[in-house]
């Protein structure tokens, strides 16, 4: 899909007929250098290596990783069936155990072959391969206007970790948001904290806004209250990997401590998420697990140890920020304002993510 | 000076008769080199270059710099005059101009000069800079006691930047309360934020800490918050850059945000700094100018860039955290619980800062 404008360039994950083009995040910012793979099992271990990264584009990836074993069946004169598919599902599947929607598209893939079979089968699974891809788009570019729209004229706003094209079809959640507000008119300046320990802020998002021309500045992470203060922003706007029954959104480590500055200062505190981060089998942050990674991460940046052999560290990969910290949490379906359980349920029936 | 025991065994700054060796800390925590500096020109390119840091340590290493001079103006058979020290003392006073201990021990050498002459001079410098020394040392131990009288047991600590060994004559501000209260058996873990961008946290404080068998677990900055959530952490102990008439306290960048995340938690938070540190001629911390750093310290770690080319950053090195945040101020003088503008002037008087 050609991007909109001068500020939407980028797109990470590209289906090219006969293999999937994915811009390898792990070059990011320093080579923009695209993978060709031929086959799912190149997009495995393209997922597993982190050349692509971000819930909704390892499922758009996987998706068309299933076309691309389609392809090599038909190629090899065989049918396409649950059965012959099943192992490469299988494979894309534990590419990323923890990655909700890499689970989710391939459920839908499967469906597909239910319903569609023989010659048929290839160009359904390759339309749904589209579908995922384009509604993640669309859902972006609508979660983006219901965002902006919250804003005020000349804001200033600082965001956390990449959640932009890079990380999903195209367009952003979060940073989908910041780009469609700055489209508007309504963004003086981004702010994009560093996010310790993978640096996605400082490697990622300063590149993506860069190259869109969106006026972006680091922040070191403990700068953030610090520029709260200065007046400088009048949001903060992040992601969210999974969503409670009652709004408790679990995010990358730090955005509850950004969360809880924002009050603080009466920065305003939005989480913008397509509907499939909602759990509503979820009843709290009480209830979702924090993921602690190797220690090692946090020894140093890139190939550069920094701190001394021997030594211990705490590395949780995400925090929960209560509900009661967030003005506005968006979703494609619409925007809630001070997320609690009753408004939730409003918004999201219990059955949607079983 | 010998160390006190397993808990307090590093000395960064010591004078050997003919030298004064320094170790440097542009090699922790991967090499322990010390420096041996036989000029008071070798000191202040030791300052300069930060192979000496944190503001006590800084100025008692000037303070044998002065020392150095005067035995080489004593060998060369010329008198040791403040005429003939002048150069030397402006020479120190301009390796690091922002640090306020260094113009603060050079002061206090430029004043023995004018009560020593002749053949006492040598001697009463050498005595002045031991007592430089000596002094910082006795008033990190008596805060080391004060501030961990404060704590009850089995407690777990968050501290910032480095405030040890390494940053004075010994034992430390924010971390000698930390080594004193696990000398007491108080206690049961600590954990030390990387302090970013220059890592103090992870270079210095967790070498620091290793090396004396305190218990140590490095955090992202970020994760602070998630931390103090957990429940594994009752107190927040900083040092300090600067504090104001009303106990407004400038530090190193991310301490205010500690602060925030304590309050938000019921977790204390206790600011620890000898009482040259105040300035009761700056009323409050509106009136402490921040130091704007290279934008370029946030572009990676070491040698290992992180960000694309051109990218824009706001690095503030410091941050200033209000009085009503900081549930105790230790100084070598007492404890000032909460403090605000009363306590303070009954603590301090306006003059001393002169």
């Amino acid at each position: 899909m050609p991007a909109a404008n001068l500020h939407d360039t980028i797109r990470a994950v590209a289906f090219a007929g006969q293999s999937l083009r994915l811009l390898d995040q792990r070059r990011l910012p320093f080579e923009e250098i695209y993978l060709e793979c031929r086959s799912a099992q190149d997009v495995a271990t393209a997922i597993r290596d982190l050349a692509v990264r971000g819930a909704p584009a390892i499922g758009i990836a996987a998706a068309w990783g299933v076309v691309l074993e389609a392809q090599r069946l038909e190629a090899a004169g065989n049918a396409i069936t649950s059965a012959a598919l099943d192992p490469v599902l299988q494979h894309l599947n534990a590419a990323r155990p923890t990655a909700v929607n890499l689970a989710w598209a391939l459920a839908r893939m499967r469906g597909v072959l239910g319903r569609a079979t023989g010659s048929a089968a290839l160009a359904a699974l390759a339309a749904e391969a589209q579908s995922i891809q384009d509604e993640d788009l669309a859902a972006n570019r609508r979660m983006g206007e219901l965002g902006a729209a919250l804003f005020g004229a000349g804001s200033g706003v600082l965001t956390h970790c990449n959640t932009g094209s890079l990380a999903t079809a195209g367009f952003g959640t979060a940073l989908g948001v910041i780009r469609a507000a700055y489209q508007n008119g309504k963004i003086a300046q981004v702010y994009a904290g560093e996010t310790r320990p993978w640096q996605q802020g400082a490697r990622l998002t300063m590149w993506e806004l860069m190259r869109d021309h969106i006026p972006a500045r680091l922040v070191a992470d403990s700068a953030a209250a610090h520029l709260m203060k200065t007046g400088a922003v009048q949001w903060v706007v992040v992601g969210a990997d999974r969503i409670a029954a009652n709004g408790d959104t679990a995010n990358k480590i730090g955005t509850y401590q950004l969360a809880i500055s924002a009050r603080h200062h009466g920065v305003k505190f939005m989480v913008v998420a397509p509907s499939s981060t909602v759990d509503m089998a979820t009843p709290d942050g009480e209830h979702i697990e924090i993921e602690l990674r190797n220690p090692a991460e946090l020894f140093g940046i890139g190939g550069q140890r920094t701190v001394v052999e021997g030594a211990d560290a705490w590395n949780p990969v995400f925090d929960v920020t209560p509900a009661d910290l967030i003005d506005a949490l968006v979703t494609e379906r619409g925007v809630i304002e001070r997320p609690d359980a009753a408004k939730m349920r409003a918004a999201f029936t219990a059955h949607e993510r079983a």
